[in-house]
């Protein structure tokens, strides 16, 4: 009997758009297709450069041995330079959409008294701290029975992010009846067990993990059920990327829990040698070359151009008047990654509507780059290309002057993923040749010297299929994945 | 969908023992429903005791204040006061009994450098210790496939006592072309992570967790198939009482570890609110009862006529003497607790065989105790008629000179259950009026004050049936649960 389902979003054809009675029903299409994972899929992104940049970094640093590879969780902070003024966005469409039938609440921020270690009983097993949720009872049905507690199980950043961001649920909460619950991941948002000191040394850290997080929502969720009379109650859980391997690991390990799951773009299966690890950067590289070959060859091309400009510090100066940089640039890779995470990011977000996750984007964004490097003249400078199709990912509404590339903020507090990255979430990538990102390739053994250079921890590279499964296949039931339609 | 399988073993009725041909099947039908469970149930006193001994102390001493309650687990070591040199008999027979078809082979002792805490990075997380199993590969078929692994998931004693009980694995092993593999259990045998220290604090005794344990077999299942070059070998995994308790929440944590389990005797249930507290001396007095009601009627007396007669020291010198005690006692509960132990007991190792997994009895001893107590005269002492029935139990050789009533030796080394059942384990039980024991109560609050007077920790109250269920039903597949005929 089979027991993984994989849903295949609805996938919107261009032919569709120019028929006014379609277009009501693919709206319809995608509030299930692609709303929640609209939500989620550039949170993958967050797993994949804590799992990758440190090897592209090295990779960089081996040509230009001049600086050191960029702490963890690298690349993520240039991400979320300019969206915490627009993240409630998405929240407000998805909640006056599913509002028809009734009134919108503001979701209301609790705090439970959670135990530090649920699977010790060490003198500081018991130690408690503030763990936050949210809820939504707008469309939460109680009689003759109690309606459905759909919870999503936080990822590595604020609950917040990832409340206003996922429509799925608000869109389908009154056709059901159901509670919405957000619950933070412990370490992350106001969820910080030992306060500022919780990223502090592996004393701390150490209880940063997705089993005790797992125990966490477990925890939470009987005592909500208890608190609310509603015991009988039965419980969805709902996550994206690394919430929706949550969602899905919840399932098995906490059948009387929940008795269902959705797993939106949760990469359960990118561990050990299940799933070769160039996959992710040639699925990249396939979106671009989809689009147009020329678009892959001149992103293909642009690294060395950049690495061979940059190495010298007259070079670099011009690099960063043409990447408008607001202070001049002192590594080449800082451009790289600059580069590298438009292209990635754009293409896990990939969404055939207008969206706002990560950065506010058009539909269907890595069409719309490949159009503006296939406008330009054959002739023209590749780097020119390359940094005026990225400028769509950090610039496309053209409010910004310049732009930050070495640092930069973290508005949804998503560095301790580099702990986790470097602890359970052993994800090991490489970039093949055929791509279009510099080769690379991936070592257990630099992994593991990189994460105790960081953290003076050592990764358990087989832990996470141990513990979880995903050889064989995974072996639960009432559990859907879906996926992207790129 | 049924999702819980109740196997009831053949229950042999009194003539067939007379017919010859009917012999030979039953002694094939009792090679599956009893020798597992021979080994087993016997063993979950052991978690009865801890959990209720420091009751019944209390209550005797509400009654007798002159004394402590006994420490953790309460009860225990008289059971093994003379076991260990007869604890190879069954096992030697079982092995005969299987190996018409092989050579028998001694088990192999091994060691598995196992991680200190699977669920954090803390600093002490992964100090290693060594992690005891044992080997049978007599059975092990290797082509054209790997035959299945029959994992015994350890519990509360050393692996070698269980090993020697457990029949049923042997008689199986040689049809299915099976791999014998015995886990011992974290904080018990050899498989202490802090050597003597081990039982020290909580600092040490903190990482003796079922949660741990299992994480423990997972990851050692997990290296030995690899090790052996038979990853796509199936696993099932048997257990007796908390063992079989560890089984049945095995398969339901690590489905992709285990694809079944067989678990005797395991009271999953015996938590929070979901069996009545009473249930479990209910059915013990209920054994007794339905053999005599003379029998049940005399052992419901004994209580208050003991406590009568030890409340001053001349009576204790007297019981003393009566009761064959190597030494004068200094606590009447201290003989409360000794025939109460040999009736509970005796109860649960009510085998329709001859047996020695606690101590060496004859076939249904439970009627042999009522035997021995209805062919006293009617006018007979009721402590006298107590004692010779409980003799049964401590004497059925006949080669005890005299009895260790207060403190004795724990050749198994099962005290680890002490904490066990003040941290996760907490099983109500209460002894109801109807029954033949002294009536008696449980309060979590008394409960929690006990444990942390004893251990400084405090019990999690919900805490199993939170990670494990329990409440709507057990849910999980490829599961069965055996249980003994009384």
């Amino acid at each position: 009997h089979p027991r993984l389902l994989i849903l295949k979003p609805h996938h919107t054809t261009p032919h569709e758009r120019s028929d006014e009675s379609a277009r009501a029903s693919r709206r319809a299409n995608m509030a299930a297709s692609s709303s929640l994972p609209a939500a989620v899929p550039a949170l993958l992104l967050a797993l994949l450069l804590a799992a990758f940049a440190p090897e592209l970094a090295a990779a960089a640093s081996s040509r230009r041995p001049t600086h050191q590879p960029p702490p963890f969780p690298a690349g993520l902070a240039p991400l979320h330079q300019r969206r915490a003024a627009s993240s409630s966005g998405r929240y407000a469409a998805s909640a006056a959409a599913a509002t028809d039938n009734g009134t919108a609440k503001p979701f209301t921020a609790h705090y439970f008294q959670q135990e530090l270690d649920h699977f010790t009983f060490t003198p500081n097993a018991s130690r408690l701290f503030s763990h936050k949720y949210l809820l939504n009872d707008t469309f939460w049905r109680r009689k003759p029975a109690a309606g459905p507690l759909f919870v999503y199980t936080g990822n590595e950043g604020d609950i917040e992010w990832f409340t206003t961001n996922t429509g799925f649920m608000f869109d389908i909460a009154p056709e059901f009846g159901a509670l919405l619950v957000f619950i933070e991941h412990r370490f992350y948002g106001e969820s910080k067990p030992f306060g500022n000191d919780s990223y502090k040394s592996a004393d701390t850290l150490g209880y940063l993990t997705s089993t005790q997080a797992l125990a966490d929502f477990a925890v939470l969720i009987t005592s909500l059920k208890q608190n609310l009379s509603a015991v009988d109650a039965p419980v969805v859980v709902f996550g994206g990327s690394y919430g929706g391997m949550l969602a899905s690991w919840f399932r098995l390990k906490y059948p009387h829990v929940a008795m269902g799951a959705l797993a939106s773009s949760a990469p359960i299966l990118q561990f050990d040698d299940i799933t070769p690890w160039s996959s992710f950067y040639d699925a990249v590289s396939q979106d671009f070359k989809s689009e147009s070959l020329n678009c892959f060859s001149v992103i293909k091309a642009v690294w060395d151009v950049l690495d061979y400009r940059g190495s010298n510090d007259s070079g670099l100066l011009e690099l960063s008047k043409t990447f408008r940089a607001c202070k001049t640039v002192r590594f080449p890779s800082s451009l790289s990654n600059w580069l590298w995470t438009a292209f990635t990011y754009t293409a896990m977000v990939d969404y055939p509507t207008p969206a706002n996750f990560m950065m506010n984007l058009p539909a269907y964004p890595v069409k719309e780059m490949c159009k503006i490097i296939d406008s330009f003249p054959v002739g023209a400078d590749v780097v020119e290309k390359a940094f005026t199709a990225a400028s769509l990912y950090y610039n496309y509404t053209g409010d910004q002057k310049c732009f930050e590339m070495e640092g930069g903020d973290d508005p949804h507090g998503l560095s301790g993923w580099g702990w986790q990255a470097c602890t359970e979430m052993v994800m090991p990538m490489t970039v093949s040749n055929e791509s279009m990102f510099p080769p690379s390739g991936f070592s257990y053994e630099e992994k593991s010297e990189g994460c105790f250079a960081s953290y003076e921890v050592r990764p358990r590279m087989n832990w996470i299929t141990t513990e979880y499964g995903g050889h064989v296949s995974f072996l639960s039931d009432f559990l859907m994945f879906t996926s992207e339609p790129s």
